[in-house]
């Protein structure tokens, strides 16, 4: 199986938020790979890139894109592969509209959509190693403790709030 | 200058809101093409129209989609020529997912967005009427004869509104 | 690799749209199970279905919601595996709470958002048999044909728009 | 009766806003308890908790969460107790995903949705006294004193404006 | 404690909505009375109704309202017993403008609001029985009851789902 | 006919808003009178007050409320006044909350609708200046002269840009 | 002061929604007209009525339009009496383009928004009648009768709805 | 055929925005001229220099308003030429009323609508520019580079991109 994930943006002011998806493919030992490329802008570089990904190793596309976000869905029309959406919060609408133009895809072409802005990006690099990890031990142990390190940061997190109430409880009042 | 328009859709089931906009280019006397082709169904046929319409004699492109409507961005980033875009209603959204996937472009690639719906593709048809009146004497002549129509035609439901309200008024009350 | 994916739908009333997903992957030549589990009418049954999953072999579950649509979301939180959700159309806004409730899922559960309604069922099917390709030959080959049949099925109309729009130009005008 | 009230947020960031039912339920003598567990990232603890709660003398549930906000249904999915849901504010939407996602339940499986932010967290609290106030004569009169209280504060803020607009008034003008 | 519930509507013309409140009431045991009244076209007779409710053992009052639904929250403003919402499902918002009018209260006067349209009317019955509940055996029992039966049903349609689905498989394709 | 205006709000951090009003009123030579009453938390001095406003020589009036705001729809139904609503701005919707409150009304009770936030105020003042414009010459002649005003200011406007233009386009550049 | 009201409409196909305004008018002994004069398709003819409406008698006037709704705001621009809009129903956004083309008005021009569709239009009519009852006695009797009539009405259908109650509640159960 | 491009905003305010579309027609060597009009505050001056504009020798014009954005449509009607509408991005609605109230339009009168805000201006030059190019070698000369300089600049970015991304992987991890 290939292993490699591509991560596409269609503006490099996105970084910011996608960023949450390459850090979240290397903590779960995945290599990825970052590219600028537009659905508008650079039509003729992106499908080069698109149509040559799988042979290069890639397994999986993740595209991010706000306002009218054609990325995900023409990346998805040129490629076998799985593509994960991104929606790119955008000022004027909060990123609804990318949300929109990123999931309602007319049957035949899916899009796989994440959430809108940094916590969409996390998952987008998450939902690529649940991908991978069907065919890899490593990934699949990697997915497996993830899950269980946030059950623990809940408690943990819990338990400071315990404390810190209690503490407050046993203060006198002001 | 280039005089014939292009009309593309994303599937032909939007021909009856498209229709609208063949009628109104007949009736301004402009020479039009219809095409069903789909920015994520067929990339590789749409691709190769939108590239060699400026040869073909094509001089404004108008593209109509539903949903997730990428067609009519994806048509202005292959093409020089000026792009008008349909949103075609959806039964989820009332159309306003196609709307703003059409209007929210980037900056670098215009797509002049119409009404969703019958109305917006009636209104695709006459403003390409406008531009190329631009540069034709005899479209500019239909456009002026058409705009003084309009006006004849609320005059004239004004006129039948004013006779029935005044033969209720002189009619014995029930 | 594990091979077979579970459609779960929230209500015995979502068939007509989850069908859909159903024919999909049949058509992928991929083995489906189809259950109605509720994440808030028989949350036990869930869970027990959903803890059990993986180990039976499920490598991919799809989940379909309407409205407060928590199934997808739920069902991501107990299992490692991928999760897509479909969101049912509702009567009231169209499932546009249905499209929010599955897809602005905080950062460390992802859920991969399809389009409303039926279209976004199918896209359902065909994004698992993408993730199946990955490591399936025979799933691979049909994803790929399927992707020609989608563009030959778009020639095919365009070619049958042709031939009636010349058929009407030829038919001497009422 | 049982008397006391928990509190359960999905994410500790939420406690600027979850703050204020606990202060409401202090204003009203009820006891509470706070916790952070979420319905995605800690799904076994959570469940542990709901269903040991009405055991352990809780009355009433009040579940804050944003997003896909699961974290009030899938309580009352557990429980028999009346859970009371607060809808947190979100950065891309205002909280109209988590208002949605909160109150379009299915039949079956009430929650009782608040506003959106402080104001619904000020009213969780409320409400769970108006509902322990039917049988317990104390949080009954805090009730009654709340309420008119209210209208004291709203009469005195009245008063003030008019001393200042007669005093504006009054003032050479500028 | 008070034990019936009384149901308010500010039209007639609610109660194919409302009547599922009543029978989810009945079904639980409660007695209830309904009553037509509304904040803007009968404000007195509204007033006179709620303020004289607590005395006459109102224990909650359920209020549904479409549009501009103001009928819970002024409710709310008259008694301090606990006040449940139901948003009217209207022709042109699909009930998200009674939603908004219904859930987002100031703080300092709750009201619980419930679901758009008859699933929001089921849950009202069924949250009010949640609140009589904690103080009275038989209503407990019921809610229990109700619980288990929502867990059977679903099982029992998931069955039917596995016999069809097994039956269609068996049958020689068309 | 009465002269007098009467503007109420819902909360007294809504004046920064509502002040818009009252200096248009100023403006327009006309008499005003400001209050602080809720539907909500203060009812009973509200009715008081609209009650009686009509005997105290009160002509309009003008309410402002944020959110579920009920308070325009609430005064037109205890009086046969003109009422004018103002939707203030709201931090999580913007004010859509407001707006749909306010302005979808049940047919029989009437309220006029303005914008939302400080345009709104201002227009409530202006509104109803043009109502008691049509019977006071003073107040007929200062609207005139406002809308002369306005578009005065427009002028000058565009003149000074016009000068800013061409004194750009004389600059060497940079 | 003048009294006539005078009734504009976008699109003769808007009469079904508009005659609800013309019928309160009527109900309220105020003479009415009627008009169909388009802001777009007839501007000439809709300025030389608006301009000329106040020296002909007119005192208020309604304007109803859909979609892009410019009708109101452009007749507000042209004439100092007050203009009262009416936003129609659309069938892809519901009316909400409707209600935020009349509503969200710059400061300096003020439209009153009525509710979307039939509500609004007899509220329109409404409205009228509540200011022309300022300074005439005949409509502010009529108007105080109405609103008698209104809560009368009430009454009556809560008493046949008692009525029906209490023979179902005599009925042997089916 | 005419060269100058019209640019009209519905306040002065408008013009950090609008001013995208100035120095985009700049750059396309496009002459343009400005001008402070509003549909309600200046009518009359709004007419006089629509009606004319086609006489002085402007062949598009592009107007930007927020809000009940009127202005686009209104030019519309009173112009045979292509207008062009900017949606001014709005505070209470991030310009959702502004896009809606410009792209609306009824059939028979075109607005061509672009994206909210500061890319909608720009692109607004642009599509004038495409328009014009259609008989002007000169533009569309400019057009055909400006389209390789956008391809170019991703490009650039891409490469940026990449170096600093192998920097951070060759850096001693921290």
């Amino acid at each position: 199986m290939n292993r490699r994930v591509a991560i596409v943006m269609g503006s490099d002011t996105d970084w910011p938020t996608v960023e949450a998806a390459y850090q979240a493919l290397d903590e779960m030992g995945i290599e990825a790979e970052v590219h600028v490329l537009s659905a508008h802008r650079s039509p003729e570089a992106l499908r080069e890139f698109v149509q040559g990904a799988e042979d290069r190793g890639i397994a999986v596309i993740i595209a991010a894109a706000g306002g009218a976000a054609h990325l995900p869905g023409v990346i998805a029309a040129d490629t076998p592969l799985p593509v994960i959406g991104i929606p790119i919060e955008t000022s004027t609408m909060g990123g609804l509209d990318s949300l929109l133009s990123i999931s309602q895809m007319p049957g035949g072409v899916p899009v796989a959509t994440m959430a809108i802005g940094v916590a969409g990006a996390r998952n987008a690099g998450l939902f690529a190693a649940r991908i991978l990890a069907l065919d890899d031990e490593s990934v699949r142990e990697r997915v497996a403790q993830y899950r269980e390190k946030l059950a623990e940061q809940m408690a943990e997190k819990n338990r400071r709030l315990q404390a810190r109430l209690s503490d407050e409880a046993a203060a006198p009042k002001k």
